[in-house]
Formats: C-alpha cells, structure tokens, sequence
C-alpha cells in the first residue's frame, strides 16, 4: 500500500509522457529541418545563394520566412507538448522566447525583399502572396502582444486568462496554417516567375520546389497532429490545480453556464 | 420541482444550441455563397464564362471544385454542429451525403481539367498545385470510404467507432484545409500563367483574385472556429449516453489506462 502512495506521489510531479509522443515530435523535428535543408538547397543549386548585397538579397527572403515563421513558429507552438512537466511559467516563457526569434527573422526576412524591390524599382504588395503575407506578420504579432499581456504580464486574473486561453490557441495555429499557406503561395510564385512555362518540361528545380511544397505542407499536418490529440495535451500540475479549484469556489455563482 | 423535472426532461431530449452558434454559421454561409459569387464573377468577367467544349472548358474545373471541394465539403464539416438534436444517424447520412455531392462535383472538375490538357496537349501533373490536388482527391476518397466502413456499414463495433472517431475529425479537417490550400495555389497559377508582368500593375483581375484569394482564407477560418469551439460540439443524445454506459460497464476490466 504505500508503494501504491508513493507511485501516486510520484506521478502527481511528473506525470509520464504519453508513449508515442516523442516519436511524434522527433518526426516533426526531422520534417522540419528537412524543410529548411530543402529550402536552403533550393536556394543554393538553382538560385546562386544568399548575400545582403546584390540580386542575392532576394533568396534572404525564403530562408529567413521558412526558419522564423514555418519551423520556429511550429516548435514554439510544441512547447507545451515537449515541456509537459516544467513549471508552466518556464514553459510559457520559452514558449515566448521563440515567439520572439521566430518575428526577428521574419523581421529580417521582410526587410530583405522590401529592399530588395526598392533597390531595383519593383512594385510592391500587389500579389496574393504579398497581401497574405503582411496579413500575417501583423496578426503574429498582435497575437504575441495579446499573449504576453495575458499571460506574461502579472495584471490579468485567472478568469480572464481561462476565458482567453481557447481564443489564443486557436488564432495560434490559424496564423500557424496561414503562414504555411503563404509560404506555398511564394514558393508558387518565385517557381512561376523564373521558369513560366518550362514549368511543365519538368525541370529539376521545378519538381524540387513541388518536394519542397509538399514537405511544408507536411511539417503543418504533423505539428497540427501533435498539438490537437486530446490525451497528450500538457497535465495541470499540482500548483495549477489548487488555483483552478479556488477559481471555481470563487466563481461557481456566477458562471455563465448557471444562467 | 416537478417543473424543474420537466426542464430536465426537455433538456435531455433537445439541448438548446448556444447562442452565438447560429450568428457565426449564418456568418460562415454568407463567406462560403461569396467564395462562390466571387469565384463565378472572376470567371465570367475576365475568363470568357464557362463551357464544356472550346478552352473555356478549363473554367469548369475552378468552378466545381470551390464548389465541392471547398464549399459543400466545409458545410459537411458543419452538419453535426448545425443539426445538434437530430438522431444521430440521419446527421450521419446528411454528413455522408454532403461528401457524395462533393466528391461528384470534384469528379467533373477533375475531369475537366485532364480533358482541357488532353485536347490542347498540355503535360498534366506537373505543378505543385496539381500534385497537391491529386494527393487531396485521393485522401478524401479514401477518408471517405474509411468513414462509411466505420460508421455507416453496420459492423465495426461502438469501441473502434470511438477509437476511430478522433482520427476522422482530425483527417476531415486537415483534407479540408489542404483542399483550400491547393484552390490558393491554382488559384494563383491561373493568374501568373495569364497576367505574368502585368500582375505587378494591380490589373483588376489580380486584385479581384487577390480577394477571392483572401475569402478562400476566411471561410476556411470560419469553418474550422466553429468545428473546433470546444462548447459548441454536438451534445451526446440520450440513445448515445446509454450506448456509452454500457461499454464502459463492459469494458472497465481491460481499459487502456488501467494496464
């Protein structure tokens, strides 16, 4: 009986992860690398790599889009999943730390293609992708505002932040997916703009590129996997379920539900 | 206290769907009629209408798939959210349906378009849009044969359909979203193909697709809220409770988490 205790005790710390999990995040983590590999391939063979200076300046954007706002913003989005039995404040500032480099090198990556058009007299904003794109960068951006007011930020009660919590997971990975879609849609682009028609001959970068497209779609699909399964959300820990018992003596009166 | 038995009666057998459900599905139809509006405007102002001899054949194939693929196959998403206190199997048929219609019209659209190429001799499959196209037709093929094997053909037991059931709603939604991803791409292939340079000049039709582009983006933003708001799910009928009682009674000795 009280290595039954004990066994209890134990968990209560650290709840075991759920077994395939790892399995799940380390495939993603391959898959995503796999993408920035590729999207650095791409840019290397069929491109002539990336400088600052130069016709080069443009492929900063790619690299920097598919580092910061596909990989960055997909791992940012498995903290909670990975770091299940962390303090939640660690968790939370990693997870707002990632956040953080993931807008800097988009960031860097905006500025690069804006440069880019300036230096050379290009029309700006006028594509899907340009247009979704913008759309993007200023959600991601209000959403970290939100979320670190919410959440980082020592001024908003409990309440607020449960009411809240469903809204910034879900505009989460909705910016997530967008970010995936927008990226296809310049993947799309720089391979229609450079190869026009010869698209349809089959060349080598073209079909790369369309590796390269279902790969990013793929890095989606897995980090939505991973963050959606209902069993390998992150436990409360001990402290959070002490809050959340108080929350609820405190608030059973008025819950909206017993209207 | 007899009324107080009444209403929980007449709770039991028809819950009240919440408030703000029926605003943001009027809201989601009125995105989703629009997609089609704007999709159908874009094709008769600037693509010369639709036929299925001549080369307007090829506009047969955006126009059936928003429809199917994007249109019909998001509200079938929707049936178990909009019909809340339905028998569960006559959502099941109308849920099964839905597809049947949107898998047909995607057929046409699909059909069109290897037609179109055949008849012009065109290479077919060689873009990342079709690739992805391909990949989603024969998922949601599959998907739905999956989905009748379990829950409409009458011999997988209630514990597969439970244990399948999260991996249906995951893979509807994904091929839903992959689908709206695929209609961006195409989308912004008809227009580099046609407008080349002159996209950078803000053409009407760039920024009319631009648009269409953006709408596609919102209805499936709007689809996926509502599918996923967690107390806006399909409340469990009292039939399905009993169900659900007696194979937990049944199955309790050999549960998963016990071992």
């Amino acid at each position: 009986m009280s290595s039954a205790c004990l066994s209890m005790e134990s968990r209560a710390s650290a709840a075991p992860a759920p077994r395939a999990l790892p399995y799940y995040v380390a495939f993603s983590q391959l898959l995503g690398l796999t993408v920035v590999a590729t999207t650095g391939a791409w840019l290397g063979l069929y491109r002539g790599g990336i400088a600052w200076e130069s016709a080069l300046q443009f492929n900063v954007h790619p690299l920097c889009m598919v580092i910061g706002l596909v990989f960055l913003q997909g791992d940012a989005l498995l903290v909670y999943r990975v770091f299940r039995n962390e303090a939640k404040r660690t968790t939370k500032v990693l997870h707002g730390l990632l956040h953080v480099f993931a807008f800097i090198i988009a960031l860097v990556g905006l500025v690069a293609v804006f440069d880019y058009h300036r230096k050379n007299g290009y029309a700006d904003l006028y594509s899907l992708h340009s247009w979704c794109g913008i759309l993007v960068f200023v959600l991601y951006f209000v959403q970290w505002l939100v979320g670190f007011s919410f959440f980082l930020f020592p001024g908003a009660s409990f309440s607020l932040r449960s009411r809240y919590r469903p809204q910034h997971i879900f505009f989460g990975a909705t910016i997530f997916l967008l970010s995936l879609g927008t990226a296809l849609l310049g993947l799309k682009e720089a391979l229609l703009f450079k190869l026009g028609t010869k698209y349809s001959t089959f060349e080598p970068e073209g079909v790369l590129a369309n590796v390269l497209g279902l790969l990013l779609a793929s890095f989606g699909v897995a980090v939505l996997y991973i963050l959606t399964r209902g069993d390998w959300k992150r436990p409360p820990q001990a402290e959070e379920q002490a809050l959340s018992m108080d929350f609820k003596t405190l608030t059973e009166g008025d819950s909206p539900s017993s209207q």
